[in-house]
């Protein structure tokens, strides 16, 4: 919360350069406010100070709340977005780098509430417990526990023994790939402020722009191309982008993950591309347009070029199921994750083996090598976890009695951290309309989606509250 | 398929007495067809006679196909459904008792061929297998495995010692529910066709009506009443009722299916009722439909006596809900099965404690005893492979270009076997509009999901057909 509080000073003098005073005032007094609450925290004497991991999920899943929280202070009290509620889904969306937005128009917001709005999407993307682990020192056993809860994907792999080196690793890769972003957007035309924008969007993943029509805005080739692909790369595990630097390049590109990634993308760009070819003048728009979509939709970023809600339904078909999918493990995207998935499918397939024979002892293989049965078993817990939220969640949503399409879409779109659904909550349409407990109940898939559902959940578990 | 022959002389009698010459023809037809085909697989000669996993699953699940392909010859001889994919599509949803259909308009169909689509209902009901494992005589070894590649529900517990003795108690009690159902129908002043329609439709939780407005058709709350409450009853494991039998009513009123089962009926019943209140005079009339479609589509049968279609989302949302979880295990009924569903939540609550615990040794309980590792494994290799072939099935579907509500919920009234979706496929709609190759899909589906999945789905697995 002091991190955060030192951050809203950003947003501030972004709007002090647009002139835009009684917003400055609102982070400042948010900054003031967060920083207070964080020092009290930080003051309180600790009951023991030994992190299980019991304390690392409650720490995380607590954390990413309070964040939420403080973080909505800034559009609350400018009255940019006067009601608690929508200020709290805006920026859970934001941390989460989900992109869902309850705006109608964004361009109706200030400019440096549209900068924190999107620089969440920066901050939440690599996760701000990873970001802290860099500046409060812990020690080995406890940072462990706190990258279990938060790093998203099957098994988090330790790339090098220091945890601290990890994180920073990790770190400069990000900022690395989000400068050379931002120095491509630049060189096309972009204006600086649009360009930040679209460089927190992506990076993080998440999707907010600070034009209603999103990427679109731009009409331009160049920037599709260029966000399409830059999206693609933050969906990849960052492990990848590791053992690029270390020159393992066959390594690298034998990735298992990435094969399957690249394939997926690569299948679903060219039948959509076919499916809407009539729509759009020639082949390579065609091609273009599904690209986009598909690298949008699959890395769960959510910015949009076209109205894709107004495609035929075999495109919406494979949008929604690549919403399912997601990014790679140990990527900023959000959904299943592909490695969760190919392991999901091999012992589905082993199951049924062993139907046939009972004895056998068959293995999952997955990255060129044997999978635990233990990871093997978190997954379909988590698959089973993940559908019983789903459940509950689309049953509650639809208490607005909008549309099947409506309730099912926003619920994915929110647990799978994507932004934007089909129909009302389509490319072009908004989360403006659902009631505040729906907001409220998506907010928590954001978070649940975010955290790998852990966290999240157990702070519903009376287990978890037990001395 | 001997017995199938013999079986279609009953319709052929129902087409003489009616006057439909042309119909009882093609019934005998068929049945000649049928018993020709039946008779030289029968003579040829077999290589070995051990059936172990293996074979009995290949055995089901080629059996239904077969069955399904000779069962539609009646309709395809007799043009009365022209389209083979169609007639196909019938007999499938016949068999397999899932009630979708592809007519536009029931009564324009002969009696004898309404006749013989419900029967199937009722032939399919408790599995052609477990009927003729009752006839042909075989050890207790094979019988087995082939009870375990049919009998529905995450385990099948053995009633008695010796499998023939099992499958006769079932059957006889079977019968009894049905007739006991018939008389009710009668004393009710339903005509004799009709209730044997019924009768067919309730007792195989199929849902086939020979009137285009199902159950609605008769507008009497007497027939809803008993109608509703017989579903629940096929939907009910038949071991519950042995031990009624054996007055074993202490145990059989203690199941924590049946508990659960009730209470999730209860729950929908109330909620739904007060959802639909206003759209119907009174609370009673709310109270009355609610039940009824509860009942119909939690037991997966399919009967209609209003278009839900038409409730609030809530009311939607919650019966695609009930879809999903469907029956107890060890009825008639399809879906998930509501043990299932329960061991599955149990998994996941417990894969969650292992999370802050990872030593803990914490036991799934379900039936008032420790659930086994390897029942709770195939619980979720069961909801991974039920995943997945909804979604494939899902994007096939798509490529109709229907809305999503109706690809969505036609997959789902397939796979759980229920009969109407949401939509295009609602309650007043019908699966007409459907393209061959979805067609065939569903019909995989409906097969998939009476068979328990995997039967079915080992027929395309290469390592099925290795010597």
């Amino acid at each position: 919360m002091l991190i955060e509080a030192v951050l809203m000073i950003i947003p501030s003098i972004v709007g002090l350069i647009y002139g835009e005073s009684y917003s400055a005032r609102a982070f400042m007094l948010s900054a003031f406010t967060t920083a207070a609450a964080g020092a009290f925290l930080a003051f309180t004497p600790a009951e023991g100070s030994n992190i299980y991991a019991r304390e690392g999920f409650v720490i995380v899943g607590i954390s990413w709340i309070l964040l939420s929280f403080f973080g909505c202070l800034p559009f609350v009290i400018s009255r940019q977005i006067p009601g608690f509620v929508d200020a709290f889904f805006e920026t859970v969306s934001g941390f989460t780098t989900t992109g869902s937005s309850i705006l109608t128009e964004v361009e109706a917001l200030d400019k440096s509430m549209l900068f924190w709005r999107s620089f969440t999407h920066w901050v939440g993307g690599m996760g701000v417990l990873v970001f802290g682990m860099i500046i409060v020192p812990l020690g080995g056993k406890r940072s462990m526990h706190l990258l279990r809860a938060e790093s998203p994907g099957p098994s988090s792999e330790k790339l090098v023994p220091k945890m601290r080196d990890t994180a920073s690793i990790l770190y400069g890769l990000y900022i690395i790939l989000s400068l050379i972003l931002l120095f491509l957007l630049l060189a096309g035309g972009m204006p600086l402020f649009d360009s930040l924008i679209n460089v927190f969007g992506t990076a993080g993943t998440g999707g907010f722009s600070n034009h209603s029509a999103s990427i679109a805005y731009y009409d331009s080739e160049y920037f599709d191309i260029v966000i399409g692909v830059f999206m693609l790369l933050f969906g990849v595990n960052f492990n990848i982008y590791f053992l690029v630097l270390l020159r393992r390049f066959r390594e690298a590109l034998g990735s298992e993950e990435l094969r399957w990634y690249l394939g997926i993308v690569a299948f679903a760009v060219i039948t959509i591309a076919i499916n809407i070819n009539s729509l759009y003048g020639s082949f390579h728009q065609a091609v273009r347009h599904s690209f986009f979509q598909v690298s949008t939709i699959i890395t769960t970023t959510g910015f949009a070029t076209v109205d894709f809600d107004q495609w035929p339904q075999y495109s919406r078909t494979i949008l929604v199921l690549l919403m399912f999918i997601g990014a790679c493990a140990g990527s900023t995207g959000g959904g299943l994750k592909v490695s969760r998935v190919l392991i999901l499918i091999r012992a589905a397939r082993r199951g049924m083996h062993k139907m046939l024979h009972s004895h056998s002892v068959e293995k999952v293989r997955f990255g060129g090598r044997i999978t635990e049965e233990e990871t093997i078993n978190a997954c379909m817990v988590y698959l089973t976890v993940y559908c019983l939220i789903m459940a509950a969640s689309i049953v509650l949503v639809s208490l607005n009695n909008f549309t099947f399409e409506d309730n099912f879409t926003a619920v994915v779109a929110c647990l799978n951290n994507i932004g934007p659904g089909l129909g009302m909550v389509g490319p072009a349409g908004n989360f403006a309309s659902f009631s505040a407990l729906s907001k409220l109940v998506l907010s928590f898939d954001m978070l649940a989606g975010r955290l790998e559902l852990f966290p999240v959940l157990l702070l519903f578990s009376s287990s978890t509250w037990k001395r």
